[in-house]
């Protein structure tokens, strides 16, 4: 490709509004454009790295068995109703109306769509396992789509569905494609971890996200220094402390502690550690009152709350509720709380006698409180937000927190879709079953968006040669030296023939000009063919990932950057 | 692929609401699913077509220079407005409001975004041409979807636009353009013609349809027998018959012709020839009386009116104009016309004198009528509705009329979106001008379904090779017999090495149900590995084109099938 015909036009500047160094960089170098909030074209040297992404992916889908087809974007609302998704995703989804004011929804992912499809196709445990893909534009309408393509409006993904007859037919497609996830990323040249998950409104029990490693990541994770764990703030999970056991138990003593409301202000009066206090947090679950029980050093995981009252709504209490229903705020404790109070209390509850709690009195905290003594739990769970410096649940270590961008998920949905949606199989006995479902996803624009990230400097992008739009440029530095342009043309026709894709910088402009484009697309290799190069016999090459710059006799300068190339990234 | 596994239910009847001997055929073969009304699931099968039709019109437009980009799908209405399409479409135009009230509608083309997009990017004459495509779904909400893939509310369109400096360098673009069209279809091993056309809501001048002559195509066309002409019936013209010249010219008579409104009734009542009639037709443009005169034996071509009277709107004379504005139904005549009636004739009206009209009088016609005696002509134009046995405007030859599905159009715009879109660029003379463009569409599953059309019959289809989804499929008869299966394999394995994509069809089915499936899916090569052909060292081939049998040495199998795909169309 010759640059003065491409269409590419970089930008000194980046938007203004542009917040990530991807989002800048893929402007500034001409990858993208925004049309209008959330919504981007991709220019040719954008579509050109997403299409490498989206071969990788497609390789790697079809050599784990699984079936491309493809599925329409305009999507009827009806089964979105019957799932529960269409309230769930809220304004999330775009919603229009055809001319026979039928009402239909631009598909955010498609489970609603492929079960029933499945289902009309097979019928037979004898059709299972199978597992379905396709890679088509996906729509949120998010309220503020930001950094660019990873809180967008309109973006590719791969979604894929797998059907088998069991849990353990699940497992097994599940960790077909965690596989295949594995190999794609990998590819894609991706520094990622797979974590832990919270299946937010796609629903399912297992469930893990691929987390690209970005300092302007969105998500937030934790992993164990160790290795061995890994999973996002709302899923992750801690060692669980050894329990008490018995001993002494101290009395209970009001203690006056007036106007100290906070955990950290009856710390500084009372001189105990945080994690001596017992913290009681109140929330309205669909009408119940449910306390929740951290150690004060801790914060409640909310997400996790939610799903330990599953199907009931969680909030926060409000100022109303502490006053209408009796509980006296900053100083609540689990002691002699009313008997329609759901008592939840964290594992680590179980760890510690003798707890400071509040005395559910204003101005007091009650010390000496104990649990099954004082106060009874109705159920134990992991309610804990996890943060840095927590123990490893595998294996101890210290857990340290990271930022990431999800670049893809996958769930165990189980029945979550093929129950409502009808979607069965006769098993062999004969009994009418619903497909056990898994459902995996790729966004293709997060994976182009994370690698910038992961690949680039303050002048530009350096894209791995997995994902480079093209594999090197020529640059001429004076177009006006005919044998300068003779010799970077044969270059140009030779890489050509040997496959590399090339661009050959013949644009009127200045060196520094090109130079400096050539840095911010980020072609992993640069040709530099000068007038005293050429007059000396050489020609300068650069490696974009690493900055070395090396020479090449004039002859060999084809040879040299293929030769080049294989040591980039 | 082994056709245990392949997500593919064939099915024994159409739907019943199929009309298109295409939609039937493609639907039965698992190539499509409808999800609902326009709007299609492509299953694995037919997926493998539309991709290798993709392929095909991705490698033409990049060997011709055209470059890849890829616009959204959901567009901001505002250019729509300023081209005044957001009007002239309609209903078409599927619209959308998001969460922040913003209108939005999903693409039917793209001229609205592309022209500012380039706007924004190049700006000066050195820049052109330049030349930009997409292969991306397109949405249009017709009013009544039908014909399966023909007319679907959710299509995968190429999509081209071209921007130039000048009429000449639109000239030279156009060409490139109908050359890689040309290549495309002859690739796709379409029977097809390029035929002038209509230019409908897109605007501008010239414009070319590519016609696949299907006989169960939704549009019809004119065509000359010496093949030097063809153009759609909306833009079709005749050879233009010589001026009658000077000669003697008949005193006007009137004739008592009671009832007689018709030409018909006219031309027996008066024993003459329907083509010594003139019939004058009555339309408002907006809100002026237009009489346009055609020779009885014409009809007039209602579009060729519309554009000759650009910008107004024209419709038909109801029933009110004729009484409210003094004109006698069913006997008009040009002759004594109110001096504020616009007439319009075609050229045909110069052939001859001594016309039989309409005397402006219930009951009563004139002859010997005669242009410019007795009625003047404002505008000379063409506005009949060329039929069949008509002359070739090009050599004067038989015109035919034939049925064919447009799978391609492309258009000389000119500045038809550049003006009001601001798409300007500074020319040498540091003038601001505006873009010069076209614009160049092909229909991908109206190609797929053209093709199915011209390939197939009661059986089936019967793919050409170059949009097959497989090239060969190789039925097990007998799944009990080990060697047959194992030779199936190796023969399956081997032709899979030499890259002849392969179904074997493993099925626990009777060989009539796989028999069957494979004419109907349509694979250009059938293998068929039998029990008493294994026993006797040989295995049975079918060309599907012709249904032409061989029979191959078993060892051979592999290479006598390529040999056989060789021949295939």
């Amino acid at each position: 490709m010759r640059m003065s015909t491409l269409f590419a036009r970089t930008l000194r500047d980046a938007p203004a509004d542009a917040e990530a160094s991807s989002h800048k960089l893929l402007v500034r170098a001409a990858m993208v454009r925004q049309l209008m909030s959330g919504i981007y074209t991709f220019l040719p040297l954008g579509l050109r790295v997403l299409r490498r992404i989206e071969r990788i992916i497609r390789e790697e889908m079809d050599a784990s068995g699984v079936q491309e087809l493809r599925m329409p974007i305009v999507l009827p609302v009806e089964p979105w109703r019957e799932t529960g998704r269409l309230e769930a995703y809220g304004e999330l989804m775009f919603k229009l109306r055809d001319r026979h004011e039928r009402e239909l929804a631009l598909g955010p992912t498609q489970e609603e769509i492929v079960t029933p499809l499945v289902a009309s196709e097979l019928g037979s445990y004898r059709d299972l396992p199978i597992n379905l893909y396709q890679i088509e534009w996906k729509y949120r309408d998010e309220y503020r789509p930001r950094y660019g393509l990873l809180r967008a409006r309109e973006f590719l993904m791969k979604d894929a569905y797998s059907f088998d007859r069991d849990e353990e037919g699940l497992r097994a497609s599940y960790d077909t494609m965690v596989e295949a996830y594995d190999r794609v990323f990998r590819r894609c040249a991706l520094d990622f971890r797979v974590a832990e998950a919270d299946p937010g409104t796609i629903g399912g029990d297992v469930n893990h996200e691929f987390l690209a490693l970005t300092d302007a990541g969105e998500d937030e994770f934790l992993y164990c220094e160790n290795g061995d764990y890994a999973a996002d703030v709302e899923a992750a999970t801690s060692k669980r402390p050894p329990p008490a056991g018995s001993g002494d138990l101290e009395p209970v003593q009001e203690i006056s502690t007036p106007g100290r409301s906070s955990i950290q202000a009856v710390c500084e009066l009372l001189e105990r550690p945080a994690n001596e206090l017992l913290k009681t947090m109140l929330y309205d679950a669909s009408g119940t009152s449910v306390a929740v029980l951290v150690p004060g050093d801790a914060e409640v995981n909310e997400e996790k709350v939610a799903r330990a009252m599953w199907p009931s709504t969680v909030r926060p209490f409000t100022e109303e509720d502490f006053s209408t229903r009796g509980f006296v705020k900053g100083f609540v404790g689990p002691q002699g709380l009313p008997g329609d109070v759901t008592i939840i209390a964290d594992h680590a509850i179980a760890a510690r006698r003798n707890w400071v709690a509040g005395a559910n009195r204003t101005g007091f905290h009650a010390s000496g409180v104990n649990e099954g003594r004082d106060f009874r739990v109705e159920r134990w769970e992991d309610v804990v937000r996890v943060s840095e410096g927590m123990a490893c649940p595998e294996c101890g270590g210290r857990l340290r927190l990271a930022r990431a961008t999800v670049v893809g998920h996958t769930y165990q949905l189980g029945t979550r879709y093929s129950v409502p949606l009808k979607g069965t199989f006769v098993d062999e006995d004969g009994t009418e079953q619903p497909y056990v479902m898994g459902s995996y996803g790729i966004g293709l624009p997060r994976v182009m968006a994370a690698v910038a990230e992961q690949y680039s400097d303050e002048a530009g992008l350096k894209w791995p040669k997995a994902l480079a739009p093209f594999a090197a440029v020529i640059v001429i530095t004076n177009r006006d030296d005919e044998r300068a342009v003779a010799e970077a043309e044969r270059i140009y026709a030779e890489l050509t023939d040997r496959g590399v894709e090339t661009v050959l910088d013949d644009r009127e402009a200045s060196a520094g000009v090109k130079f400096a484009d050539a840095d911010l697309i980020g072609y992993p290799v640069q040709i530099v063919v000068g007038k005293r190069g050429v007059a000396a016999g050489t020609v300068d090459l650069k490696l974009r990932a690493t900055g070395e710059r090396s020479e090449s006799p004039l002859a060999e300068a084809s040879e040299a950057a293929a030769r080049l190339l294989e040591k980039a990234p």
